[in-house]
């Protein structure tokens, strides 16, 4: 299988996919260089994955630090859990952090590696479709505030990220479907063909077939790799990537994070931007029914869960990232394929897409 | 005066110096430009200048938050509380923090610019001579940990430093003595004609001469402005910064941050620093008197405090981050003006100059 590159300049670094990959020194000991490794990973990750890992990188002595499992635990107070370690084992600045999870994993230590003594190497090691597909791959690291996701952060480019496909064989089928929001999304926002291939491969994806899940990776990762080339601190293009998650973000801080998966929120919110979009007129109601009912199929959520008022849904968008100067901006479909960052949308629709969105007794 | 300018490509940004700065708008509209600022300064600074600084920027509509002073408060904890408050206020990625007072806001506030939201824009308005002439000028931010200092941060260089020479009127004597370490570094690492002038001036810069002030914070900022443009992430030159830090944070933690100012650590390790150059032949006896002699002169400490044990300043150093693969750099001197960051020193020679700077019953 071919090793993409993310493009950009002397932080490049490769994205390696294939089977058996945690296993091979040879995947791992060019990019910890004469470093000292800390695996971090977590308690439902370690007793699957670590002891593969740390045979494979046995050669550099590598320390380990499991943290407890979930969203809720992506806190500054758990990135302090890594520091205190890296402090307690005397680890310097040839400190490299090896992040073996999920996103949450893969976000708080690559925030721990841009911030611990102002910056230290680190490798992504994704293990779920979701990570493999985006978080692990374009350099954005955070933690979660009590007012808002993400909220501190740094971008902190891995020196490499390695992806299993044979460790998806222990994700949990929730798991794997809210993967497959953000492949979807791919193919939304800038990929046509892609979504085609997708509406193809749905249920072997779903059915975890080895060559379908490669190829979905692969895809994933291309256009990421490409977006995140293009403009590495999001000043542009890169909003793209953010379709649906404006929406998203709100579901998730509206019930506490963890409560749905990341990417079952993104499922809902890509159907949210897709009726927006169709209600300004700029895509056809058949190829909104096209995008949900595709969501729908990959096991997706494609409403607003039931707890969520309105009101409430308004004022938690309001405090997205993506609010620049009181006014909020959303990546909203011109086509399939074709996804634009805007603030150029009557209020008034987006009222009419939360309303529909929301479950009796608030739904319009 | 004229402004000097830190050269760092797209990154690039002036030094203002001068007096009566707070109160000029002109000095601060153009780096918040169409952003929302908030100003963060401590309570033993907000009671002098934060009115005047407000109005200074009123049109932008400021925000402001006042922190307890001191180092003890330089923590991840302290940090949150900017973050509470730039999430209450709804700040967006516009938002522009203003770090009004010492090193301890200068780095903490620098630190939250750097991960809020992965990276907002910050101005640097040092009120102390140390943060004037060292810490608000090269980007390095970051909190302590108990297990060492500056141990959590990153590189965020602010988009302007404005140095208001008047402020240091309010500074209590001990400040401004602390401060002076750090102009006397700049002249032993790399200046010899500036040390020569620091040494014919240090009575008038006790004294608060404005004219030897300003002088000698030009000279300093444009040294460091001209070894931070040259290695903005200290892979390098930068480190000849350092000169006597090593030693300095060992002092700092042993007794616990804050009990000495960090200038009065940086004295005594500049002594030691130039004893240790001393001992291994590269200085001679008479430059090492020279650079101790002007340190006493300045009022800074020129030995070690008395708490502190030769076994348990050897186990501080280990952690310091110039540690690299397990063995200390330390930053020495080959001459006045010129030094040098090495591992190749016996460590017969360090024990004897660290037994030499305890004091009774420690000493040797």
């Amino acid at each position: 299988m071919p090793t993409l590159t993310v493009d950009l300049g002397n932080r490049s670094y490769p994205i390696l996919l294939g089977t058996a990959m945690l296993a091979k020194p040879q995947n791992f000991l060019p990019y910890i260089g004469k470093g000292r490794p800390l695996i971090v990973t977590n308690d439902r990750v370690a007793p699957h994955y670590l002891e593969t890992l740390r045979q494979a990188v046995a050669d550099c002595h590598p320390a380990s630090l499991v943290l407890p499992d979930g969203e809720s635990h992506k806190t500054l107070q758990t990135a302090g859990l890594i520091y205190d370690a890296l402090l307690e084992g005397r680890f310097g600045r040839d400190a490299v952090l090896i992040a073996l999870g999920g996103g949450v994993i893969g976000d708080l230590t690559g925030f721990a590696a841009a911030t611990y003594q102002r910056g230290i190497g680190f490798i992504q090691v994704p293990t779920t479709l979701l990570a493999q597909v985006d978080s692990s791959v374009g350099g954005k690291t955070g933690v979660n505030h009590p007012l808002g996701k993400n909220m501190i952060g740094a971008f902190h480019q891995p020196l490499a990220v390695i992806a299993d496909i044979d460790v998806l064989g222990t994700l949990p089928k929730r798991e794997l479907v809210a993967g497959l929001a953000e492949v979807i999304k791919y193919g939304l926002l800038g990929d046509a063909p892609f979504l085609d291939w997708i509406e193809h491969h749905i249920d072997a994806l779903l059915a975890l077939d080895s060559a379908a899940l490669a190829e979905a990776i692969q895809r994933s990762c291309a256009n990421k790799a490409r977006i995140v080339g293009l403009d590495e601190r999001e000043s542009g293009p890169r909003a793209l990537l953010n379709l649906g998650h404006t929406f998203a973000h709100a579901i998730e801080a509206g019930l506490g994070y963890g409560a749905w998966l990341h990417g079952e929120a993104v499922g809902a919110g890509m159907c949210m931007a897709a009726d927006l979009s169709c209600r300004l007129g700029w895509l056809s109601a058949a190829d909104r029914d096209r995008a949900i009912k595709l969501i729908e199929r990959a096991g997706l959520p494609t409403r607003l869960p039931e707890q969520l008022k309105p009101t409430d849904f308004v004022r938690l968008m309001a405090h997205d990232k993506k609010v620049l100067a009181g006014q909020l901006r959303l990546v909203l479909l011109k086509a399939i394929g074709e996804a634009v960052v805007t603030r150029d949308f009557e209020p008034s629709k987006l009222d009419e897409t939360i309303a529909s969105y929301c479950a009796p007794p608030y739904a319009a």
